[in-house]
């Protein structure tokens, strides 16, 4: 069995082979081949205590490679973070706390969900930001209470992804030299060789980036792995990148360096022949592990709880000596202030003039700028047409950590991967914008920070044909039904300036929701019936029919087209058509209230709906049914002056009228 | 003035500066710092001929930067292919020839839609792909009639995205010679200058990738652009990469080098100093072109046609030497032949065992293989899983261009926009695959097909909690309503081998729809009531009432659930509960199809209505309206044996009749 380090390193090995032989499923490759690497930043370098997994200035680890999780199990069953051997056992079952790939809140230690490959390495990009950003506001001369490092562990599938370029980039440019990647090199991807689609001089882009890098020419050497660790530590100007050469599903004779050890147990026998290669005891046996090797994993535990003890201290001291300091940092590490900012009178100050929803949002951001200090934001190069600048609150940039505007470069999907990062580091609240319709980019990082339960804010402007000349390129039209489908994500479309800030509220307030606020181009007029308290409820009565007992039928609307169900409702009114408007500003948040209030709203008995939405119609069914109608788009948007795009798709209060009318008439 | 050469560069400028003043938005920057390689290009080394726009052997030309339309519009008012000085006036005007970005078949010249950014980088890959194919299949020794560049234009936006990293590292491997890009380096993005966001060495990016690199220093220096073009030509193993160093929106002295040069009008008076600057004659008059420009553009554009009709000869010979050949070229330059894939029996020979869907679509792209020689497709690193290898097709490879099966590596968004450019390029029908989860990262993408009116198809397998064990970062959810509120995509999900089938059948004889095709991991039974042609029409009676005229309530299923309805069926036939089942494989086509047809399907009367779908119930209101309900999921799903997990979350005979019956009741 060789050194005890040695031993524990096939310790991983056996444990994550054993887990996956029995689920009949699972990927042995990666914890093979990577298992020397993993074990050594976690033993000597990681500083980590796994009877505190929250610790603040833990160092967090991402394992990139989520497909390879059996590992990080293994990592967190030895060093004592309460994952039980009968958890390994329950590996891919229902329930269980073994997931196939790693999630975030579902089992402790794991830092954030991954298996989209190379969204790890975005969200450890998000979490350099964030160390970096509270150290630069909290530390103190000899009180470092934000100093650790983020490391991420992936593959050749997340070095082939496009988001860990855009990432890795912006990490170059914001010399985040805490960020350290580990690349477990084992050129072998689930197709074949890498050779087939993966020819690139990975270490060569990843130095044009602005990365230290480093090679481990054999991924077992424990002792190179940790000299190019603290290689990479020691850089204090840019970030730094490890090769490590790996085989895949090593010390499986049959297997090793093959395509199919990624995705497959090994087979019984073939896990025998592992362990008598490996020299394991009894290799018969499954889930054999001797005791020397907890003893050693415990020994190795003890440095992290030392650890923290100490930073605690520090932590004590600095309180003592900067206590407004300690304040703040606390309100940071909180929840925003929900009912302070509700009684916050010039953030709901009201509002007369026309404003585009995109502007009041800047306005929004920029109160609570103040009321939520821990906030950080930025967009993916469109801060002037986005309206995401922190006014006087200094660029996020290499020489200025405590900058609190983020500057993305025109990289969506990283953006959000990046917020996720932010977000799960914890001290901070963040919001990323773009246009509306390149949400389509940031879809899959949206998706995970919903699974994460987790609330980042998206600011997502020019929402609609009101976008005009830019053409259908750049018009949303599906991208509400999309959003609206993602679960645990609240999509608001403010209708005008008290929705837009409601919406904010909401955002800025929600403790597992992400929310996507959905934003004009153009000026929308103030509506007299709109009310915050009513929009935080989704949907609303903003103008009630005459004779609600007998009502004729209703208009939906959202954000912009809400003026255009007031004024059909008008025009109507004068042909004794007599018709509620409720504007929904959010269709998601509505879907979550009782029965009572929904009935309230939107009556079972009245079935002349019509819904009015400057999108495509899907989704709509379910409000207006089988006898109701929409005003929507049926394709694509075009190029030309706002103005005349809606005249020509049928966005004007005649033609909302028009098609109440024959609903109406229909149902009579 | 200078010499024509610059002055017909200035042309391009002062064309350009009018017509986004005229339209009082748009973006000068771009054309007004490329002018001169573009010019450059288009005048002495794009093989191109104005009077046939879609000559298969013309050089390709992308301008992966949209926004800087009005330099491609300038270069197609002058060489040639129709567009008017009027269109020119008309910019980003309602219904115009010249919307604010080039609009692939909207506008004769413009070979890709354009406007997200990096895009077109990754649809230039494509046909830089198509075209090594093409030549691989076609060329005979002496007669290479298959011999053309594809260049593509863009800036700092396009190099910033992840899109562009995945398309030209696969781009480097594959070694496409052919591809040269023309990278406009101003330095300046929307927030400002790139230092903010965008540090890194891009040209030694390119070099890890495999690419030639070459630099002009001055990008208003026509000769060393020509020289640096003529290298790239020359270096036949390697595409190439010229940076040219350029001024955004260059000669405008108030706004040169400037942030705001990029997407707003310089303004009147600047437009004045602009043409003043460039020495312009006039510079008060605004669309002042002399007519010396005009005649060196006319005398330049002869090339063209001469080279088209060299090319032209050397086809007639080829076709009297090779009639084989020429036929298989004229049918790889054809639709695919509908009628007779409808009438072969090989293809829709019948299955009697349970299959996966992902398996018979495999069978389907194998039969197509032969039926449709033109197909070539792959995968995103999930061939094995996504069944998409064509067997003894080959490998397409630096060494194999001939090879029909595509390998992508894990880079789903590039590869779906290099499908786009494969398509694009004419004489290739494709397919591209990935798990369902992952057309989120594709999407984009997806939408320019759409929007673009080109028959790509999608190969989305593991298609719902079916995948299992892998859990919820790996269960599509919500992915079937994005791409089914997508305009112009047809999304089918078929039940069983005739319904794959016929979703094979119907992407692949689509002229101007792309098509997604969503299939299960796990085995589904073969349905007795299922139907080709009815299948065709997106919705059918799979099994029918048994009083039709009477009936209870409709059951609609899709996919892997319409198994359930026709057990609940069953069931509730037992009770005296009447029901009809109808299997809806496609939505899209459904919604396509005139009234009378979807009022047989599901009548207007019948209320108590069902939908059975193990996925978000987004979308379905339509269908089910206010009296209906669904059994669908209501959340994210979770990692365990596929078969648990359908019981977990409901999807079993037994729940779906209880709904039901439920939902009957209810109606009576």
């Amino acid at each position: 069995m060789g050194n005890i380090d040695n031993t524990c390193v096939n310790a991983i090995r056996v444990l994550a082979a054993d887990a996956v032989e029995k689920a009949k499923s699972g990927h042995p490759g990666l914890p093979l081949g990577s298992a020397a690497m993993a074990y050594e930043l976690w033993a000597n370098h990681l500083n980590h205590n796994g009877q505190n997994p929250r610790w603040p200035n833990r160092d967090r680890f991402i394992l990139s490679g989520g497909h390879g999780s059996t590992l990080l199990y293994s990592l967190l069953h030895f060093f004592g973070y309460g994952l039980t051997l009968e958890d390994m056992k329950n590996f891919r079952q229902t329930d269980s706390l073994t997931p196939e790939h790693p999630e975030y809140g579902h089992t402790v230690g794991v830092e954030a969900t991954t298996g989209p490959l190379g969204a790890g390495m975005g969200m450890a990009v998000g979490m350099a930001i964030a160390e970096a950003h509270l150290a630069a506001v909290f530390n103190k001369p000899g009180k470092q209470i934000v100093d650790h490092y983020t490391f991420a562990l992936g593959g050749d599938g997340c070095m082939m992804e496009g988001i860990s370029s855009e990432a890795f980039s912006l990490a170059g440019t914001l010399g985040l030299s805490k960020l350290i990647v580990l690349y477990d090199s084992n050129q072998i991807s689930i197709e074949g060789s890498t050779d087939i689609a993966f020819r690139e001089n990975v270490q060569k882009r990843m130095e044009a980036f602005g990365f230290q890098t480093l090679t481990v020419e054999d991924g077992n050497d424990l002792a190179a792995i940790g000299k190019a660790i603290e290689e990479a530590k020691a850089d204090k100007k840019r970030p730094s990148f490890i090769t490590v050469k790996t085989q895949i599903g090593y010390g499986c004779p049959a297997k090793q360096g093959k395509a199919s050890a990624h995705g497959e147990p090994l087979g019984e026998d073939n896990v025998k022949a592992l362990k008598e290669n490996l020299s394991w005891p009894e290799p018969d046996k499954t889930f054999n592990l001797p005791q020397e090797v907890y003893d050693h994993f415990a020994e190795l535990s003890k440095k992290g709880a030392a650890a923290e003890a100490e930073w605690n201290k520090l932590m004590e001291a600095y309180a003592k000596e900067y206590p407004a300091e300690k304040q703040l940092w606390d309100e940071y590490h909180a929840a925003p202030k929900a009912d302070s900012i509700k009684a916050n009178a010039d953030y709901w100050a009201s509002e007369d003039k026309p404003q585009a929803t995109r502007n009041l949002s800047g306005e929004c951001i920029n109160k609570l700028k103040n009321l939520v200090p821990q906030l950080i934001g930025g967009s993916a190069d469109l801060a002037p047409s986005n309206k995401t600048y922190m006014k006087d609150a200094g660029d996020f940039s290499a020489e200025n950590y405590a900058g609190r505007n983020l500057h993305f470069g025109v990289r969506e999907l990283a953006m959000a991967a990046m917020a996720n990062g932010i977000t799960l580091h914890g001290g901070l609240r963040t919001y990323v914008g773009t246009f509306f319709v390149f949400s389509d980019y940031i879809k899959p990082m949206v998706r995970l920070a919903a699974l994460m339960k987790i609330p980042v804010t998206y600011v997502l402007t020019h929402d609609s044909i009101g976008v005009g000349e830019d053409g259908p390129t750049h018009e949303p039209i599906e991208q509400l039904a999309m959003l609206r489908a993602q679960p645990n994500l609240h999509v608001f479309r403010p209708a005008d300036a008290t929705e837009t800030k409601a919406a904010w509220f909401a955002a800025i307030t929600s403790a597992k929701t992400p929310t996507a606020l959905v934003l004009t181009r153009q000026n929308l007029p103030q509506l007299p019936g709109s009310d915050r308290d009513k929009a935080l409820r989704g949907a609303y009565v903003v103008s009630e029919a005459k004779n609600p007992a007998t009502m004729d039928g209703i208009l939906i609307g959202t954000g912009s087209e809400v003026q255009l169900c007031l004024a059909a409702q008008e025009t109507l009114a004068k042909e004794n058509i007599d018709l509620r408007v409720v504007s929904m500003p959010c269709m998601d948040v509505f879907a979550e209230q009782d029965e009572a209030y929904r009935e309230e709203i939107l009556p079972g008995k009245v079935r002349a709906r019509v819904a009015v939405e400057a999108a495509g119609d899907f989704g709509w069914g379910k409000y207006v049914g089988l006898d109701g109608a929409t005003v929507t788009m049926s394709g694509f948007g075009a190029s030309g002056p706002a103005g005349q795009l809606f005249k020509k798709f049928g966005f004007t209060a005649e033609h909302v009228a028009e098609v109440a009318r024959q609903t109406v008439a229909k149902g009579r």
